[in-house]
């Protein structure tokens, strides 16, 4: 029969693969100073203490790291993070409640894995991370954006969607968001556990760029607040180590967490020992806070570059004031498109992402998001100028 | 609400996580000899090796390999992969239908996301290896069990099957298979590849244990007989270098391929750098063929040795004499029962894997798979000595 006869699942239907990869091809080309993407820097990758751990490690421990690991996780690294959600995220947990991943997108898909059926509901901020979005779409499950403001997701109006639409799954992320670069309030946090456990809702609480914070004070996790067990926690290393060794964990009731675990046999077996290896001495050497306080200094420098060439920037009406992250999140004067607007920064050498890619049902075509980490400083002003020249025609 | 009230997808009704993880933890006693598993033994781990290539890769290209990558695969695998394919499986393919991935496994569910919705039929071979079992399952397809022999899978049933039951996937492990060790013919394997394209059927052709032959000689792979484009090859490197990197790959046609690809997008972003760039160096610097050399020298005189004691030990009917390959599959005289002669085995140290768990439907009580891998050619023969006295009682 001929190949194009092939049927596919119908959880594909609709999905085309990520819209910005266009954009990220474009990264290709010499000379474009990127706002686009949500690289670490490469100044913030430890490729030297890397390849000493590396080496050290396998030395050490090579037979048990080459050999099968345990789906559950390699067992000093899942003993270390124990202590570390304690100190970092306020979490009290067991180790029977914490599985490493393959990243946090990892996490995701297997709570989706574990908890949804087509049809069912997912509500989710608006605007979030589009990979996110096509993750739960994957599971052909519905999704219902619920707007934020400066203080994160508006409660009052989650508190309504969850009695009217029962949904299964709240994804959310509550400090220095992606794309807004907003942190949800003391408040709000308390108020989405309890919301949680009130209305039988899973919290999806993705938590990768915390400890990236350059000024306010820290806030305790969504999971802290949480007594029965309604939220999972999600946490990576990929913006504080490094996003290529793809190490994660996620952080759940017991019930849920081997369900997770079960899904991850048929996914990947287990995630590669060596990573986890790597990962577990930066926290256990107590490597990990001093590397973090590093990238701090560097990124807050880069964020108050931008946030000031932004203050100047022709055609913008508003941006969000992040405390920490990776990303602004900007307004064009109403009526200018974003997504038009890239190709000529795009000819001057610059790129960013066009926000309504960040909306579950599109739309807001004036907004965009930029990034801070990967660029220099250098970069950041000579790309400001351009946009400024770009949006001010 | 009780945290008691919330709901698992549908997908695991029935799944209850790896029937044989009981078996594994008993492996954690001490002095316990092991057939169970399926495990390279440690001294075929190259713990020395990948501690001075992975200094070397990280300190030459770490912060490339240290910062996300694509989902399509590092780029130097994914080259020196189309070499490899055409030298050691007799396939010609490009760039664009090899995609790395975080071992086999991964490989097998990203064709089920792309391809298998609740209620497809998936035909496998009886008994065929559990884990992608599992894996078919929790997509909610429903397992067609075919019958094979010494030859492999009975390709006239399995047209009967094509025919009648319009099946959309064959999952098959054509050469050394697990559990039973059999390799499927030369003919055979032409008329697997000339079916699907016939009757529209993919073909998961699962492949791990090829270059793991002591005896007879190579055959080429059922993808090499693909004309059309239905056979889906997975190869891994867990069994040849470390499983403990997970590292594997995935061979298609370019749009299944794609589907596949931006299904992984969504599992894990991608595979880590390091590990795909560890396992290229294996291949790119001609290191892989004479440890594969190293290997079967040893695994061949393991299997030897099993296969001498089979020949001796009471209470088996038959077994079969695999050319290569992790195991060796046995039958007990009628009516007795490898799973309730299990916890006999354990008593004396001694543990293998009930074979019912290899058949989709169950019953078989009277089979067993050994593995030889793992065992030094001494606890070979101690095991044995003891699996006699049990059998024999």
């Amino acid at each position: 029969m001929n190949i194009d006869t092939m049927q596919f699942a119908d959880r594909f239907n609709g999905i085309s693969g990520s819209a910005i990869r266009e954009i990220f091809k474009l990264l290709a080309v010499p000379g474009m100073i990127s706002f686009a993407g949500g690289n670490p820097s490469p100044d913030s990758l430890p490729d030297v203490q890397a390849a000493e751990l590396a080496k050290e490690l396998l030395l050490a421990n090579g037979k048990n790291l080459l050999q099968y690991g345990a789906t559950e996780g390699y067992a000093p690294l899942r003993e270390s993070l124990v202590p570390y959600l304690k100190d970092r995220f306020s979490i009290t947990c067991a180790q029977d409640e914490v599985l490493p991943v393959t990243g946090s997108t990892q996490a995701m898909d297997l709570l989706c894995k574990a908890l949804i059926n087509p049809g069912d509901k997912v509500v989710v901020e608006n605007p979030t991370f589009l990979g996110n979005m096509q993750c739960i779409k994957l599971y052909q499950a519905q999704l219902i954006p619920v707007d934020s403001d400066d203080d994160g997701i508006d409660v009052n109006a989650l508190e309504e969607v969850f009695k009217k639409e029962h949904p299964k799954m709240l994804y959310i992320i509550p400090t220095f968001q992606n794309p807004t670069g907003r942190t949800l309030s003391l408040e709000r946090r308390k108020k989405v556990a309890l919301l949680a456990a009130q209305y039988g809702v899973v919290v999806a609480e993705d938590d990768p760029y915390r400890d990236l914070r350059y000024a306010g004070e820290e806030l305790p996790s969504i999971k802290s607040f949480d007594t029965e067990g309604w939220v999972a926690f999600m946490g990576s290393f990929s913006k504080v180590i490094s996003p290529g060794l793809r190490v994660g964990f996620l952080c759940a009731n017991p019930t849920l967490l081997r369900k997770c675990t079960i899904g991850k046999q048929s996914s990947d077996v287990h995630s590669a020992n060596l990573n986890q290896a790597i990962v577990d001495a930066y926290i256990r050497r107590g490597m990990l806070m001093p590397h973090v306080a590093d990238i701090c200094k560097s990124y807050g420098e880069k964020m108050e570059t931008m946030l000031d060439m932004l203050s100047k920037c022709g055609g913008v009406a508003r941006y969000t004031r992040p405390e920490g992250g990776l990303f602004i999140f900007a307004e064009l004067e109403e009526g200018r498109n974003a997504l038009e607007l890239l190709k000529k920064a795009v000819d001057k050498k610059v790129a960013y992402v066009p926000g309504t890619h960040f909306y579950a049902e599109g739309g807001h075509e004036n907004t965009f998001r930029l990034n801070f980490s990967m660029p220099s400083v250098e970069q950041i002003k000579i790309g400001m100028t351009a946009l400024n020249e770009v949006f001010s025609e």
